[in-house]
């Protein structure tokens, strides 16, 4: 069942989310079936040619797509993802990023989504520097977390 | 042409990698086309669940797998992720993580490589808990970062 | 530089990939950095429940994106694939198949694509049935075909 | 339950399996979470260079990573691709092609596998030509096909 109050969840799971938090992360718009986040270039956060990690842009479309994902699940649901793939178009210079996750299918127990990291306000204005897809696993509260 | 001297020039290049040393990543071994990664579970890189955060162990996985395919690259190359696919088999629990990445195939401009993410010292003993395949860029010095 | 006769180059060598042409399927536009393609069901491309067979959405999806990088590029280049993740969303039931693949970012020897396959005329009417995320590489002609 | 006569069942859906046979596949080991495929190069089954196509590749690979994970299934349950990764090391030119699908992780819902396709019989010996990663869905009878 559809839960009405998902996005007052959402926020408070995201809350619960060391890592992002860590990284400087913030949620912008829930809605269902799609979650921003937007996040700064920070020189802790580099790899060794000054651009922001590749790791760190997959966390942060990883997190984009779970709670996009999350969206459409039932309220005492878990989500986990089971997989993703990142192509990394431009080197991330920033100085702001901002990125989307978006479900395309949504299931009883595996859900679809996209994610899309672009960077602004640098000399290059804004654009595309990566993209995700990554498949979510509804998690009983239950069962516990198990695949 | 080869470098003799890769395990140096990959181990400063670790170095200043910034973002791996905020997650508390340590470069073990750099053999010819292997590099292996130690870190533990910290609990300001967890998700929502408390287990380590997918998208810092896939940079871990990332990191492993990009320095894999510079240890076969020229002196004067430099590394860069074009995209890589991650699969999660176990929520990340540790408290102890092992992550090794090795080149399947090295190129003149592409490398491909794979990635295994191990927890140990927990209850469960050591165990698979993430894969990676990663393609990676040669980037000459010249050229700047370009794809 | 760009070939303004890109829709004949792209056309005449979809014509000599031989496994499309068994496998059924039409090439229909040819835009700059986009490629459709449409089919039919066949049972002799099923697999064991009667759907089309991943791997055969997959070699659709696969030849729009090869295709739509293929626009952009010199004339005398070639392209060959990479690497490509397909996520597959419903069984492939049709009975007709349209399939579109789009550049996402061009460059100078990566190419980064997206496509989407869609059953039609069935009982579910027009639905999404499979993604895919593509990178080419662009491969000159006194080079051979080599990564 | 682990299913005691699962090579006798998985050999029989392979029969059932037209795109495969279309593609002169054959199904050679069957054991616990691992199955073998042989192929040959065909011109019916070429891109436009005259190699292996990509999509062809990875049906072998789906196919053998599919059927090595229904190996480790209950008797009634069906299996279906969720997604899948390809990375292409090199021109499948053959003549003779291996294909090895094996099991990293057995859940009830999802099994991770991976996937190895070899060329040999050729002038440069045996090479790894494709690697994959897939992630299969175990279907109850009951519940039809349904993510």
């Amino acid at each position: 069942m559809a839960d009405p109050h998902f996005a007052t969840r959402v926020r408070a799971s995201f809350d619960k989310c060391a890592a992002v938090h860590t990284m400087g992360m913030r949620m912008t718009d829930v809605e269902a079936g799609r979650v921003t986040l937007e996040m700064r270039h920070h020189p802790l956060l580099t790899q060794q040619h000054g651009f922001l990690h590749a790791g760190v842009v997959s966390t942060a479309l990883d997190t984009a797509c779970g709670f996009a994902a999350s969206t459409l699940m039932p309220r005492e649901a878990g989500v986990l993802t089971i997989e993703f793939k990142v192509n990394l178009m431009q080197p991330a210079r920033g100085p702001d990023f901002f990125v989307e996750g978006v479900v395309t299918k949504a299931g009883r127990n595996i859900t679809f989504t996209e994610g899309r990291a672009y960077e602004r306000g640098g000399e290059a204005g804004e654009r595309l520097i990566a993209t995700m897809t990554a498949t979510m696993m509804t998690v009983a509260g239950r069962e516990g977390i198990k695949h």
